[in-house]
């Protein structure tokens, strides 16, 4: 029944998702005590014009 | 003052999430007595290829 | 595999609780197409003091 | 550390956006005590056929 | 319509809430041109044994 | 930046939780290539009287 939420900046691969998930589940299956089948992984793409640090919009942030 | 949040597979209809949203305002209305009004409803799309059970993105699941 | 998030002030029961939580279930198989297994609420008590409206805490709201 | 999430209906420019994340991040460092660097910002853009008040979709609301 | 949600540790006070609310729902109000009725400030209070930076839970972490 | 967020039935030790941030820290830091210290893993502890699968609050299963 664990539902784990994993937010990034936009431009991960499939590969990168596909491996999160396996790994992600595994560790809250060994570590939480439940089942694969019950552990939920929903993965959010953030663009870098909708998240800010220091105040400033990642797209605008130079370096 | 409720906030309602739906997350479910892309590919629900403009229809389905009308429906939805009446029938769930109309329960929440009722049941935890509250406005029409008052009440926010909000879907989420999600796609296959950001969700995950069992270790496996729903689109890499076949059947 | 829906997952609803159901946000009010703290204060309802558990009999309204349940009440919603059958009611929604079945609002969401029958409109969405999905089984009642395959579906999740989540209800989270929020205080009066932690949300506001109109730029004033509900906590701190006459009338 | 915070972490503030703003969901609007989508149509606001990148101009505003970074308005917003200026004036917020400004006002929980001073308000709450931490430092520009751990305020985290996100926008989440809502489509008015997502969101619903009064039972009905924005999208289909008249006036 | 915005719904703003403010995560932070536990340990503000009523009134930096107070404050956070009427500041920030002022400058949603001023720059996303909304009103500040239609303006949801929610605040989660994040106790630090939930919370991990560098993969430590903050209540682990010396200094 | 990756935020994680670990929604579980309550009950959790701390020790589980400090396991879980650890091993899904160092998961995301190889896998989506970020750093310790950009990695925020936030863990909510959900009452069963506040989860339902197939319409029924986890509080009131039998079994």
């Amino acid at each position: 029944m664990p539902i784990v939420r994993v937010e990034m900046w936009e431009g991960r691969t499939h590969a990168q998702k596909a491996e999160l998930a396996r790994v992600i589940t595994e560790a809250v299956v060994t570590i939480a005590h439940t089942t694969p089948e019950a552990t939920i992984i929903i993965f959010e793409d953030i663009a870098k014009s909708n998240w800010a640090t220091g105040g400033t919009l990642a797209s605008d942030t130079t370096a």
